[in-house]
C-alpha cells in the first residue's frame, strides 16, 4: 500500500496518524484506552478508520501484554468489556458498531472449540486484522470499478451503454490510454480518502485509481463548507501525492462547469455516500445534492463511490433518511492555526474567530438527499450499478442474497 | 430614512458607519484625506457608498473651512484637485469616477455664470447632496418595484403574464396583503444592502421593502464564500431592523429549496448586479450562477435588482465581461475577531486563521456570468424588465434614450 495512510499496522504495533498535527506525524497506539482517546480527540475520524484504530488497539494489547494466566472465559470477558469500552468512543459510527458485533461473534465461537486463551486471541486478532485488509480491499476494488466505468464514459461508442443497468468493469489489464482516450478531470466534495478510511478512499479513491492509471488530468476539490473537509483533508492528500489538484469554494461549482468544462475535459462529480436508500437516493454531506443539480444541467457525470455496507436496503428512499441538524458555531466561527503577522502559518498556535454576525438564526443541516435520477452511477467494491433507462438501480445484481433476505422483499421496483 | 445607515449626513456633518466596527461605530469625516483614509481602510465599501463617502467629505470641508479669500479660478483648483486626489482611494470604482466627473462639469459650469467663489461652493455642494439623494431614490425606487413585482407573482391569474415584456408596478398604494395573498419567502446573496449604498440597497432593498409593506415571511442570505459578505455584512442588516431571517452556507440552498419551498413560500432568489449586459446576461459575485441554476431547477423566480447605471448596453453579451480573479489567500486563510475561551467574541482582537492546506492551488474568480435565460426580471429604478417569451430583456423600454444613443445601435435583438 504506497500514498498517505491514516493507520500503519504490522502485529503488534499500531500507528495512527494525528489528523489535528498534518502533515506527517504519527502516533503509537498501545492500548484500548489510547484508542479511545485518539478517537474521541478527532485524532482520526472517518467511520472506516475509527473501527480499524478501535479494534487494532485491542489487538496490539493482546499481542503485547501477558495474558498467560487468562482463561477461555477471562479472555473472552477481558476482550468484551474492552469492545463494549471502546463502543463509547463514538457511538453513532455504525462501522464500529458492526465491527464489534462481529468480533464478539468471533471469539465467542472460537471459545466453543477450544481450551486455550491464546485460540480466543489469536481468532480476535486475526479477524481485526481482517477488517483493515477488507477495507483496504474495498477501497481498491472501488477505485479500479470506478476508473474503468470513468474512462469508458470516454468512448461513447463503447459497448456499456448496451449492457444495461449493470456492468462490472474489464480485468483491469489495461493500464494505458488507449487511441482517442482524453484525460479528464473530475471535481469531488467533502473527504472520502486515506484520511477517511484505511487507506485510499472511496470517491478519492477513484480519484487516485485515476490517477496511478494516467487517466487524471485535474482534480477539483471543493472547501466543504462549514466543516471544511475538502480544504483542510482532500486538498492535503491531493498535495502528498502530487495529483494535480485545485480548490474552489463550493458555490465556485458552477462557473468552474461554466467556463472550464471543455477546457479541462471535467467529465464527472464523484462523492462517497453516508447511505445510499434502495431506489439509490443518497444522502451525503451538504452541498452533494446541488453539485448533482449542476453537474446534470452541465452534461457531467454525478457518481456515487461506496461500499455495498453503505446501501440500505431496509430504506425504501430518502424521504426516510434522517438529517442531523448541527450547531449554529460551525457557521457563525471557524477554528484554525494562526496565521503570524509574518503570512507564516503556525501550526502550535489555533485561534477560534468570528466569521459571521454571531446573533443570525441559521440552518446548519449535516447532509442533504441527492435524489436517484441525478445520480449516474454507484460505484462499489462489486462493480458499478448503472441507472437503468427506466431510472432503477439494480442492487440485486451485486448483492442478491441481501436482495433476497430482505424482510419485505420487493422485486424490482421499476418506479 | 429610517433603517440601517452607511452614511449620516447634514450639510457640514458626515458621520460613516465603520463596518470594520459593526454594529454601530460613526466616525466623523471632516475632510478629503479622512475619506480618503476611510476608504482605503475599508471602512466604507460598497461602490455608491464609496462615491457618496468622497464627495461629501469635499462638501464638508466646503462648508467648514474659510475660503473667503478664494477666486473663482482658485476655488476651481482646489476642488478638481481634491477630487483627483479623491479619485486615488479607490481607482477601479465605476460610481465614484461617474460622480467625480460630473461634479468637476458642475463646477466649471458654476464658474462661468458667476465671479464668487461662493457660488462655485454651492454648486458643488448641492450636486453633491443630489448624488446622495439620488442614490437613495434609486434604491427605494427598486424596492418599490421590486417587491410590487414579486407580489403580482403570488397571484397566477395576475395580469403580469399578459402584459409582456416591461410593466411598470401599480402605484404602490397597496400596502396590506390581499385577498389570496400569501406572504413568501426569499434567497439573497452577497451584500447589497444599506451597508453598499446611501441606504435601503438594491437586492436587500427589495426585502427590505418586502418586509415593510408585510409581504415577507422569511429571508435567507448565504454566507457568500470566500468573503463572508452575507454571514457577515447581510446578516447584520437583517438582524440589525429585526427582519425574520436565518443564514446557511453558499452549498445549502439546493437543500433548502428542495426541503423547505414549500413550507417557507420560498418564492425567489434576489442578487445585484456588477454589470447587466445587453443581452440581459449578469456578472454577479462568484455563486450567484449556481443559485440561478438550481432555482431554475425548483421553479423559483430569479430576480436581478440593479439601477439602470449598471446596464451596460456597450456589452453585447457575458462572454464580452471581464472576470477578476483573486488572491490565493482567500481561500485558504480567513479572517475574524478572535472567540475568547469562554465563548465571547473579542471585537477588538483580530487573527487570521488557516482553513485550507496551505500549499494547494486555488481558482478564485471574483464574479460568475449567470445567463440571460435563467433570469426572470431585471428591477431597476424605472421599473422592472421581465425576460420576454422570446428570450429577451425590453432595456429600450425603460432607457430609450440611452437605447438611442449607442453607438452602434441595434434593434430589438430577439435571440
Amino acid at each position: 500500500m504506497d500514498g498517505l495512510q491514516a493507520v500503519r499496522y504490522t502485529r503488534g504495533r499500531l500507528l495512527v496518524l494525528d489528523q489535528l498535527r498534518l502533515p506527517h506525524e504519527y502516533d503509537e497506539v498501545q492500548t484500548s484506552e489510547e484508542a479511545f482517546d485518539t478517537i474521541r480527540s478527532m485524532r482520526v475520524r472517518g467511520a472506516p478508520a475509527i473501527a480499524i484504530v478501535a479494534t487494532l488497539a485491542l489487538a496490539v494489547e493482546l499481542v503485547n501484554q501477558d495474558f498467560s494466566s487468562a482463561t477461555v472465559v477471562s479472555q473472552q470477558d477481558y476482550i468484551n468489556q474492552k469492545l463494549d469500552y471502546l463502543q463509547g468512543s463514538r457511538p453513532t459510527a455504525v462501522d464500529l458498531t458492526n465491527a464489534i458485533s462481529l468480533l464478539k461473534q468471533v471469539i465467542a465461537h472460537a471459545g466453543q472449540s477450544s481450551t486455550e486463551a491464546a485460540t480466543v486471541r489469536e481468532a480476535y486478532i486475526k479477524a481485526a486484522e481482517k477488517i483493515l485488509q477488507d477495507d483496504l480491499t474495498t477501497n481498491l476494488a472501488i477505485g479500479h470499478y470506478g476508473a474503468e466505468y470513468l474512462r469508458r464514459q470516454q468512448s461513447p461508442l463503447d459497448i456499456v451503454d448496451e449492457v444495461g443497468c449493470f456492468t462490472t468493469s474489464s480485468s483491469g489489464e489495461r493500464t494505458a490510454l488507449g487511441e482517442g482516450d482524453r484525460k479528464m478531470s473530475v471535481l469531488t466534495h467533502c473527504n472520502t480518502g486515506a484520511l477517511a478510511t484505511s487507506g485510499h478512499g472511496t470517491a478519492l479513491g477513484i480519484i487516485r485509481t485515476l490517477h496511478n492509471m494516467d487517466y487524471l488530468e485535474h482534480a477539483f476539490c471543493t472547501e466543504t463548507r462549514p466543516y471544511n473537509q475538502g480544504s483542510r483533508l482532500t486538498a492535503f492528500e491531493l498535495v502528498y501525492e502530487n495529483i494535480p489538484a485545485t480548490l474552489i469554494t463550493d458555490s465556485m461549482a458552477g462557473a468552474l462547469f461554466a467556463q472550464r468544462k471543455e477546457e479541462k475535459n471535467i467529465s464527472a462529480v464523484i462523492v462517497g455516500a453516508d447511505r445510499v436508500a434502495r431506489n439509490g437516493d443518497t444522502a451525503n454531506k451538504i452541498g452533494t445534492y446541488g453539485l448533482a443539480v449542476l453537474a446534470n444541467y452541465h452534461g457531467i457525470k454525478f457518481i456515487v463511490a461506496a461500499p455495498t455496507t453503505s446501501i440500505d436496503l431496509e430504506t425504501a428512499s430518502g424521504e426516510d433518511i434522517q438529517i442531523e441538524f448541527r450547531a449554529r458555531h460551525e457557521l457563525t466561527q471557524i477554528s484554525g492555526a494562526v496565521v503570524e503577522a509574518d503570512g507564516m502559518v503556525n501550526t502550535s498556535k489555533k485561534a477560534r474567530v468570528a466569521i459571521a454576525e454571531q446573533r443570525i438564526d441559521v440552518w446548519n443541516p449535516a447532509f442533504d438527499v441527492t435524489p436517484y435520477r441525478l445520480i449516474d452511477a454507484i460505484i462499489t467494491e462489486k462493480g458499478e450499478v448503472v441507472r437503468s433507462k427506466t431510472g432503477t438501480f439494480d442492487f440485486e445484481a451485486i448483492m442478491p442474497e441481501r436482495w433476497a433476505a430482505q424482510p419485505e422483499k420487493k422485486a424490482h421496483e421499476r418506479i
